[in-house]
């Protein structure tokens, strides 16, 4: 018998706690592990031993942190170096713990094998396992990681309302949705179309870098075509010359401990792009809204296929660490539309680790403006049911 | 037999057109109305006799209208002066349409008010009533407003995540919420706190103007206790000057036909306070989103108690017209809590056009920066079921 630890590591996501109660009731069932700690706040609170005992958490309450959004233990931006990670190991021989669950993204994967790899360099027996989390849905080998679903529920039904709204009061809209290198989460905006001239009209992606002229005769032609118009945009949208228009933007901007751009949280790429449409292109009525952190973190809205998939890779990650030393959880789709199903399996932590997925070409059109019907297939099932709705105002006349 | 118009004004709510729906499924009873006209895009497709024929819709699609946001027959802007009014009229007359519905906020209670005044002036029997809508809750009369209860339920969702996002992640965090005048909406937030430490910790609305000295005075103290601290504010936020912050903000600020600065599709406003708590308090992760058009137009999201009193609205402005000449659909409250319930009446269109409420003294808290309970006891039912949630970062160690 040995001890556990679980944390949850980067940004949160609408089902980041499902796959936290995943590893809690797994964990629960196998008499190799003894006490199961939740590090809080990550990594950071690990090295401090700021630990909750996970097995007294009562059964009422771990449904409810299942439903819950956010990161039920905290979290941590920290990027460990090899002397963090030191820090986190002798943490670990400290406590017996020999079982450590990680629940992030690909920085998180890192984690998980630098630790894992320095303890077999010690001699320390450790099973060090990630759990694939993040609304990018940018980690490889998996066909889509948990908090993607939910996160692009949350994008489509938001486009589906906001096109309804710019049907009723008609202009331009933009709308700014979260990714930085990875397109997936703009792209789920797609799903919002229901009829031929639904909205969003455009979408940029970090796959595609436009120029702005580009992207102003776009909607120019998309304005006259339906008398308004909807764009979806990715924060991580590029000039032509492959820098970001937020990183142009912000000479003094903020950047994160992994040396990114703090793009998130402001409206300044918005109201920018807005300013563009509005100045060059002379339109009157053009809004912009940037979704910022409601995309991962809104209260009561989860995808229905995500909330229990990524509850079952928390769970696996537990059931994998019994027979094996390190690893991810991953997913292989088994069918789509009615058939759309998953097989879990186990893949090691270097396929994972720091390396990040893009939206394959097939997914995005030939104007690169816009998602194909593949990406829909791909993506539909993940966001599980959405609303339908109705718009009167283009019946016929009487 | 005479005609019938039915129309939707102003901004989009959630629930606006259950009210469109109920007046169909009413109108549809009374011998007394021949053909029921949808007016497209309110008054400014009245005048161009834009209309729809809404007894052709059938029940299936009226039914998918109901639980669709937006306006489903489509908005205007336009304040119409007397000329307009005249022209509406001549199209009254001219299609022997006698019964007028009109669903907006106050603007469009003094549009039926004034079409009404003018038909009465030329001896023309018109029926002219207001169905209530707005997502601001600043109707005068009536306990509360259709619309709100739904935008109330998106705002207190999104902070109840948004809180637990900042506790996964703690720093300051900055909501702004739609409210020009009245702080309604904004005040919802208060129904995201589940927990005593829960966030919004602090809410700044119209009713009270703040210095920024004392804002940031405010934030620095709930920062020194929390270690973060998460603010809903008021797009229409002022100084203790009374002018507002977007107002100071924008010498070059959009304004619509009403006269009113352009405050939403902008995140001018979060970004220029979270700038001020970033400089002047040197608390380095602040961050800033503006809800923007979701909180009015999400997809998917109704309050239960709003999208059937909406409804009700509805039917009672076509039942108070078979009897009356015009007024406007009230509501009374009849308890609270469990006993929640409301009555309706009719109040005449002059007692409801162009007044606006603000949020009561009773319901703003006496430092100004927060709501009180008896606010709480008033929304809660409006807002209906919201999700519960935990967070286990604060459990005891081990």
């Amino acid at each position: 018998m040995a001890n556990a630890v679980v944390s949850q590591s980067g940004g949160p996501t609408g089902v980041i706690n499902a796959s936290l109660v995943g590893v809690i009731e797994e964990a629960c069932k196998h008499k190799e592990i003894d006490n199961l700690y939740g590090g809080v706040h990550a990594v950071a609170g690990i090295v401090k031993e700021h630990f909750v005992d996970l097995k007294k958490i009562s059964l009422e309450t771990l449904e409810k942190v299942a439903d819950s959004p956010s990161s039920a233990l905290g979290s941590s931006r920290d990027k460990p170096d090899e002397a963090y990670c030191q820090r986190i190991l002798d943490v670990f021989k400290k406590r017996d713990i020999r079982y450590f669950y990680y629940i992030g993204g690909n920085d998180s994967a890192n984690t998980c094998y630098i630790v894992n790899s320095m303890a077999e360099k010690a001699g320390y027996d450790l099973r060090a396992f990630h759990v694939p989390k993040t609304v990018d849905n940018d980690l490889l080998v998996t066909d889509h990681c948990p908090g993607f679903g939910t996160a692009g529920k949350f994008v489509a039904c938001a486009l589906m309302g906001d096109d309804l709204d710019n049907r009723a009061l008609p202009g331009v809209k933009i709308d700014v949705i979260m990714g930085r290198h990875a397109g997936f989460l703009t792209g789920a905006a797609a799903l919002a179309k229901q009829r031929q001239d639904d909205g969003p009209h455009l979408i940029y992606i970090p796959e595609r870098p436009v120029s702005m002229d580009k992207f102003l005769g776009d909607i120019e032609a998309m304005y006259k075509k339906h008398g308004r118009c909807v764009i979806a945009v990715s924060e991580g949208i590029c000039d032509d010359d492959h820098v970001t228009w937020a990183e142009k933007l912000a000479e003094t901007a903020e950047r994160d401990a992994h040396g990114n751009v703090q793009l998130s949280g402001t409206g300044a790429l918005a109201d920018f792009l807005a300013g563009q449409i509005k100045g060059k292109l002379k339109i009157k009525r053009v809004r912009a809204d940037t979704f910022g952190y409601l995309q991962r973190s809104f209260a009561g809205l989860q995808s229905e296929t995500d909330v229990v998939e990524a509850r079952e890779c928390g769970r696996l990650a537990v059931l994998y660490s019994m027979k094996a030393d390190n690893g991810s959880v991953a997913m292989k789709r088994t069918g789509n539309g009615a058939k759309y199903g998953v097989e879990y399996f186990r893949t090691d932590l270097c396929n994972v680790a720091e390396k990040t997925k893009a939206v394959p070409d097939e997914y995005i059109n030939a104007d690169g403006n816009g998602m194909t019907d593949a990406f829909i297939e791909y993506a539909k099932p993940l966001v599980g049911t959405l609303p339908e709705t109705e718009f009167l105002g283009n019946y016929p006349t009487v």
